[in-house]
């Protein structure tokens, strides 16, 4: 047999063998695929082999590495898996495309965790609904998947889809760790309706109405093929505790079927961008988005995009600024490249949506609001009249059409991968002040340059802090992993957390806890994704401390903690 | 000391008494009621003693009887109180007003245990945040306190809350039980951000980012007393799974603060009523509504009410058809109330929100939409021009202003109560016009008016169906039982459920109880439920099974069954 780069902790070869022979009677020879590389993504054949689907690769490649990736073609081949595992006590890390960037993906937090791939054989868009708008999907089903669906069964103009930047993406992926799109409908968490689970245990469950037998449903069929209730994707919550929520950024079972609103045609739609000339605009933007926002006036999901990010969609920092390297822009570059593009120091993305008085009267006040910052302008989207930046691609994503185009500003730096920090604060003009103060201050210091956005959500605002560098140096990995360690503190400092959510003594974190042990007491499901371990492992041992290793070497060698086993 | 009527199952008086000296060295004297007659409310302090509260007694009001009801002043006196009670393993039944009527009230599911009156002293608005349109509430806070605040605030016109077809129930009593308003805000459930729980144990977590400390917090105070996260109200997820609804309709958890988003004034409002005048324009009706709701031209919750839910508000039974008694009204009466009232045998209460352009769009919409349909009759609702029916407290209740006016319609017959069901179905005219054509059949066969109303949230149909009789007569409310009974098993045939959601053997509920279990080992809080029971009782000795028992003596004396001890 070909031998894996790593094992599963604690579990030697001859085991793992044994526990591979089990799981290939279930899924075929085929649907096995042994790690042998030092690479952490494995499904290169999803993707363009030239653009590496890996953005964000900050340790050495073959850290965070399964051991074997197993694609089972249905869910009682997923149900007879998990029970294998617990058997055998060898841990899964479930992905449904691994494309879901900024969310995490294929790479399992404990590495020799053998990965289950939901999405090569489970893809299909089961339903779509159009009298009651809404999609029933499976793990693979992508973001463009679903839209070139709704194209076939020509409903693309009737039903939307709500996309975030890059449409490549698992849709169950994105929606269970709680990703946003562009539209009205891009709290994606919020616009799902009905689960379907399979539990560590290997149980299957589905929740809300899901939960009450179809009328005429054949029992005699394995549930998963059950007709589902009629009502299962029109209502979220059913009867009794609500339980979808803990199956979302958590490792208590495998989403194996997830229903989704699609939005109506609101009867109308224009995409607008508005450009800011300074840098110290930026609390009157937030001031003035958070005032429009809150009353629905603007009605999608706003975001403040930084010069730069916009700039790097364009073209690439040695073309802005030839020779320029390993040092920050400043700010003379920064009104060259301000000058040349036609952009502001900021640009704000927006969509109007419904029928013409409608558009009309929400543009009015939209305009009315903002016209009160100096030196503002406006700008309508319209087909074949170019307007500064990337309206015409936002005017695809605010319309629920799928796009790569924004992989481009990862190319800003040669070689360039990227880092997500993301903490979330109040929207407050003295907030996203002090936030870009910060992160400014930090990222330039650390050579980096300043990509930032902020996106106003409902009440809150996210502020997407951008790490670019390149991946093929060490040095600058280091870096990158430093200067986001540093922030999360000072961020958390201030009270605006990223992962620092540990109130009267981790409360919180108990809970999650004692969850994970009822559902999973082997703890065999994802240990340690979103921080949560089971008490099967000791999670002191298994955390990456600031200062230390971002190659697999570095890891420090203190006795007892469970290095995985290199063969 | 006073004896109650009944003790918590397997708890003997002097038990009960050594366990209330605990409780009084927590709680002081003077929170602690025994409960020594027979009523299953206790909180006749809250409510107008002439008006009872219970509007649902069919079993005899012995029965669901607390043993004693506690009222914790603080959350930490709660966190103690929870722990006596696991140490005694007697059973606590929390409430916050007891007047969430169609939800359910201070009425323990296992009879004997210990109300807790979350609402006497708890009853604080803790904040509210006029920028970000959100408040904090304690469990006390009624809807119509919750607006009083706003007013003495001078924020009334501001920021609009959500309110349920009476004002008087508790704000986080209804949202945890995912009641329903009528406004844009209607699924309260939706709009709550943020909960602060006490689990069983005692326990004390603050969910989203609440559990995130907050900079210069008193880490030496309480923790139920340090200052949250700014953001607990802004942002629901947080990070890790997200716990929220495990604790709606559960036992899993007491809530004792709560944030809810409250609605920016939309910048105008109209109300508005549609009368219908056929019984069988119910589907068309219904088909309209779903178009126009599912893209938001309808924006509120919207409400098809029948001819005598309307009626019923105006006169009695008595007034409009002196002598009939017994029997449901014939189609020659109800035309008579018809022509009478001015109503429709169906009316559509809606309302507009936003400016005067954004109603003029909308209103035509739905003008031109419900024009196909014959005989309709639209009315704007106007100060001091009456329209038939209740459009003048309907005008209220979608502005978000609590009123009491629609407890009016119990009193259709004499001592009346009434009695919900409440099937979930899809929204069309087909589901409805079958729905409507099972639940007349019933209730006129057992001698009902049919007083139903179809609520349209999104994408479903809740279709409440009002069984009112006469509370003084046992046969009467043995039949409104045993109609509803047989309701719910002809809907549940038809997919419709309002508790049998048994797909796949119950693994829904397996969940539940595998949760319960490790959150509640002593199986102490509200045993039983929301169909929720620890697995320290026998589920199947509690069943109260059809044709059983509506008087406590009609119980079945099974050797085993743990029926509550009787001093």
């Amino acid at each position: 047999m070909t031998q894996p780069l790593i094992l599963p902790p604690g579990i030697d070869a001859p085991t793992f063998a044994r526990y591979l022979d089990e799981v290939r009677g279930i899924v075929g020879a085929d649907n096995i695929d042994i790690i042998t590389g030092e690479h952490q993504f494995v499904k290169t054949d999803y993707m363009d082999p030239a653009k590496e689907h890996d953005m964000h690769p900050v340790f050495d490649k073959d850290y965070f590495v399964s051991s074997a990736v197993v694609a089972p073609r249905s869910v009682p081949e997923l149900q007879a898996i998990m029970k294998v595992c617990n058997d055998f006590k060898v841990p899964v890390w479930p992905f449904s495309i691994g494309r879901n960037i900024g969310y995490g993906g294929t790479a399992p937090r404990v590495p020799g965790s053998v990965g289950l791939d939901m999405g090569r054989h489970m893809d299909r868009v089961l339903e779509v609904n159009e009298k009651d708008a809404y999609c029933l999907v499976e793990p693979g089903v992508t973001f463009h998947d679903l839209y070139d669906d709704l194209v076939r069964r020509g409903l693309e103009d009737k039903l939307w889809i709500d996309v975030p930047d890059l449409g490549g993406g698992s849709v169950i992926g994105n929606t269970i760790e709680r990703g946003v799109g562009y539209s009205p409908y891009g709290d994606h968490w919020m616009m799902h309706c009905g689960l379907e689970v399979v539990l560590p245990n290997g149980e299957l469950v589905r929740t809300g109405m899901g939960a009450l037998p179809e009328p005429g449903a054949d029992q005699g069929q394995s549930p998963d093929q059950q007709k589902p209730n009629r009502c299962w994707q029109l209502f979220n919550y059913g009867f009794g505790p609500y339980h979808d929520g803990i199956f979302s950024q958590s490792n208590y079972g495998i989403v194996t079927k997830m229903g989704l609103w699609l939005m109506p045609n609101p009867g109308g739609y224009q995409a607008y961008s508005i450009t800011f000339e300074k840098e110290d605009d930026l609390p009157a933007i937030v001031e003035t988005v958070r005032q429009l926002r809150i009353c629905m006036i603007i009605q999608n999901v706003a975001t403040i995009r930084s010069l730069l990010l916009d700039a790097a969609c364009l073209d690439t920092k040695e073309g802005y600024c030839p020779g320029v390297k390993d040092r920050a822009l400043n700010e003379a570059e920064m009104d060259d490249i301000q000058r040349k593009t036609g952009l502001g120091r900021w640009i704000f993305y927006g969509a109007l949506y419904g029928p013409d008085p409608v558009r009309d009267a929400l543009w009015g006040a939209i305009k009315g609001a903002f016209s009160q910052i100096p030196g503002v302008k406006f700008y309508l989207h319209e087909e074949g009249r170019p307007a500064p930046g990337v309206l015409d691609i936002r005017s695809k994503t605010m319309r629920g059409i799928p796009t790569y185009d924004e992989l481009k500003w990862v190319d800003w730096v040669p070689n360039g991968a990227h880092f997500f920090f993301s903490p979330i604060a109040e929207v407050r003009g003295d907030a996203a002040t002090k936030q870009y103060q910060i992160s400014k201050k930090r990222l330039v210091e650390a050579g980096f340059d300043v990509i930032v956005d902020f996106i106003i959500g409902m009440r809150e605002m996210h502020h997407i802090i951008c790490v670019v560098y390149d991946r093929t140096k060490p040095e600058e990995r280091a870096r990158a992993v430093e200067v986001v360690r540093r922030l999360i503190d000072e961020c958390a400092a201030e009270g605006w957390g990223e992962c620092t959510y540990n109130f009267n003594d981790n409360a919180l974190m108990k809970l999650s806890e004692k969850i994970k042990d009822t559902l999973d007491p082997n703890g065999i499901l994802a240990p340690g994704k979103n921080g949560v371990w089971p008490s099967t492992y000791d999670k002191s041992k298994w955390q990456l401390k600031a200062g230390s290793a971002v190659t697999r070497d570095s890891i420090p060698k203190t006795p007892g903690i469970p290095r995985p086993s290199k063969l």
